[in-house]
């Protein structure tokens, strides 16, 4: 114990003694257009992983490699300390979502800047900054003492924002060499910056486009408006009826599989969670939308939701222009609750369209990506060395939420090595993941780094007290993955 | 009747032997992507102004001027063939639609080219070939004869594609100017090449754009999706609502005013219009749609209609983006019938969208365009010229058919100069004017010139046989404005 006390101190000195490089370090990782999802990125992608790799080598990992797959590549890199020593596998993405709207952004996503204790930038939050704190912390460790309290395997994915398609894969091919005991992943959010939480479920998610093809040219408005389907106008319709008047999506057969949860969960909820009001301030919105019967808390982690993420068809330019368009498309995506399977969803879908398609146009459905749900066990002791070190670097114990958002390599890690995910964010709600002037709260990066190693001293410490925690962890890994 | 025997065919021998330059100075006019909806099109807008007023010099107009407006310019030219002569105003625009989307033309829009006997390029048809069919008939006789049956005046404008804005401004305070006899304008269809018609109806219209405001900013999907209204939702659901199950426009007095046609007008135009079989062929669709009770000649002329033209909102690139945007803005195309006046309509449809705008968003209209339906009496003197015209030039008598295209000039030269307008077309179904690959039938680009010579020589001869005649005319001018 008391050579892990030190080695901590020593980590944790390091950090203060480095921040100023730390945040410069994770300005340059910010400024690589990482954008998964587009595909004149592809290059930026690639340079980023090379950069990441260099600077995990530089911070002294080993075994650092760039592993190529039909996509984009996998940066994985570990640090073994000794045999029989607990691992941890540390887990996050380097590549980020596109960065449009451009014109609202007050400084260039991929030009890092810090304003008011903010860095500002596409990834700053999600998922570049979170992913940095354990690459720092790890460094801390390797800096001052030249060892860590636990064996490390960084799993750094370039696919994460576009549904992670070829990391199932990847972990099945080499499940040999990720026999590890537990995974950190910091992608989620806490409440406040005082307010430090694990979160212990998230949503699934399912991305569609949505195309209806209508006339075989584009036909003039005045010779042909009020004779011709026009697409456009056959999207909005199914689109408006994709929800009933209940706020409810309006597919039949899609809540089959959905959980009601019991009094005392939904109680449980409400006494640690956000209430609407909470979330409405954080949305900068003014008034609730959604399913009846719900809170907003509710409605965005327990209960599914159908969003239309974007529409476009016909023109879009300066003034006017008077034709009836030959296609129409809009992008879904939908959350799905605990137990709804996205290929069942998926499958459901399209049966609807089919169904509700008019004559004279067609429909044509295309699946970008889909996750499953996942729930962590909260009395896992893997969660408990993780609300320790939250203690530990924030100065005030977690609270245990659940997020609507979707981390796909959850229910991978679960599902294919068996262990427990640790769901350890730094995040602050108002950090615009996903739209313009996303930032990362530098007071987080700094707790978070401190956080993270409090969080490998102390599953190092828990394990060397008991000598056979693997096997005690991995059992209980087996009982999360039925959930 | 000699001399203009004479001189009509000096002008139609002329016309023969000078086919391939007229195509390849219509080739030159169309390159210039004279698109007045666009702001970065501004300066090549003008270029094209330029360009015209410059060649209707050298054909031997006189007074040929550029006149700013507060948008593009007007470009006039007259030559005065002998006071107490009849005087025709030829209308045409320079202005072209944008040629979006690109990727769907064969040949790039404003890079003209022939293929089988069709000039394919943005404007061939609307209104560039079409305008330059008067340009080269006035060409002919000029450079033939040296004089012209009748005075003529010029008026092209650069703002059609737009609504016309500045042109009734321009004609209120150049009245003086313009004491002419009757006006001609090609810029309609006629149903084949060897079935010429007279344009006697044209439907108003009104240009909007609605925009639905949201949240202040873009918000993650997985995080608030399912708690927070996402205004591309609203704007379908607003949308959808704009039309009810019989296909007829939802909004409140939208119809009030649109006049009931007797038995024997639709009767006539069963007899002589273009039957549903033959407009779904124009159309290049299988399927109808539209107004229950009305036949689709109806539905695009007598009837109003209301076609979405474009919508944008939130992501649209490659691959998914997971946010509720910001904002979505849909473009509304409406065709208004015979007595909907575009700017009650405007009104009722404001306050339609502000009854339904749900709480949670803004809604916001803009006004792009509008212009007032129109009618020509088929018995005026002026079209009988014009049929015979037609006659002569293609060999057979023309149909008088309405058209559910809009042309704002028509109702302003009625109103304001009291004259009739002849809308001659020369222009084929399946020109695809506002679309991609829009082209011009050269055969009828030929005839077209011929049937403008053989007109200005029958307005003029017809003249010539009555003491009085515009008087005459302008008295059933005064009538026609009424209706």
């Amino acid at each position: 114990m008391t050579t892990a006390m030190n080695s901590r101190q020593h980590a944790l000195a390091y950090v203060h003694d480095h921040r100023p490089r730390f945040v410069a370090e994770l300005g340059a990782f910010i400024r690589f257009p990482s954008v998964s999802a587009q595909p004149q990125h592809a290059q930026d992608v690639a340079r980023c992983a090379a950069w990441l790799a260099h600077h995990l080598r530089e911070i002294g990992l080993e075994q650092v490699r760039i592993i190529p797959t039909a996509g984009h590549p996998i940066v994985c890199a570990s640090r073994h300390y000794a045999a029989g020593r607990p691992t941890v596998c540390i887990y996050g993405h380097y590549d980020v979502q596109p960065p449009e709207p451009l014109e609202e952004w007050r400084s260039p996503p991929f030009e890092p800047v810090v304003r008011a204790n903010n860095l500002y930038g596409r990834g700053a939050s999600d998922n570049k900054g979170q992913l940095f704190t354990h690459v720092k912390a790890v460094e801390s460790y390797l800096k001052t003492t030249g060892r860590l309290p636990v064996n490390v395997i960084c799993l750094f994915e370039g696919e994460e924002e576009i549904g992670s398609p070829h990391l199932a894969p990847f972990l099945m091919a080499h499940r040999h060499r990720f026999a590890v005991d537990c995974a950190v992943v910091s992608d989620t959010q806490i409440p406040a910056s005082d307010r430090p939480a694990i979160t212990y479920a998230l949503r699934g998610a399912l991305s569609l486009e949505l195309e209806v093809q209508g006339p075989q040219r584009e036909l003039h408005s005045g010779l042909f408006g009020g004779a011709i389907r026009n697409p456009l106008l056959v999207l909005c319709e199914i689109i408006a009826q994709l929800h009933d008047a209940r706020g409810r999506v309006n597919i039949p057969g899609f809540y089959d599989r959905v959980r009601p949860w019991d009094r005392r969960e939904r109680l449980y909820m409400r006494q640690v969670g956000p209430d609407d009001a909470q979330i409405l301030r954080n949305a900068g919105a003014t008034m609730a939308w959604g399913e009846c019967g719900y809170s907003l808390y509710e409605r965005t982690t327990i209960r599914p939701a159908l969003t239309v993420s974007g529409i476009g068809g016909g023109y879009q330019g300066p003034g006017v222009k008077a034709a009836i368009p030959t296609r129409a498309v809009a992008k879904l995506n939908l959350r799905l609750a605990l137990d709804q399977d996205p290929h069942a969803i998926d499958h459901l879908f399209r049966e609807h369209i089919a169904q509700i398609t008019p004559p004279g146009v067609r429909t044509r459905v295309r699946t970008f990506m889909s996750a499953k749900p996942a729930r962590i066990d909260r009395t896992h002791p893997a969660l408990g060395a993780a609300a320790r070190a939250y203690h530990l670097g924030f100065g005030t114990p977690p609270v245990f939420l659940r997020s609507g958002g979707t981390i796909p390599v959850v229910n991978l890690l679960q599902a294919i090595l068996g262990i427990p995910v640790v769901l350890m964010g730094f995040g602050l709600p108002d950090d615009r993941i996903h739209g313009p002037n996303e930032k990362f709260h530098l007071p987080n990066f700094f707790k978070g780094i401190e956080t993270s190693i409090q969080f490998l001293a102390e599953v190092g410490a828990w394990q060397a007290q008991d000598s056979d925690p693997p096997h005690a962890m991995r059992a209980q890994a087996g009982r999360i993955n039925t959930v």
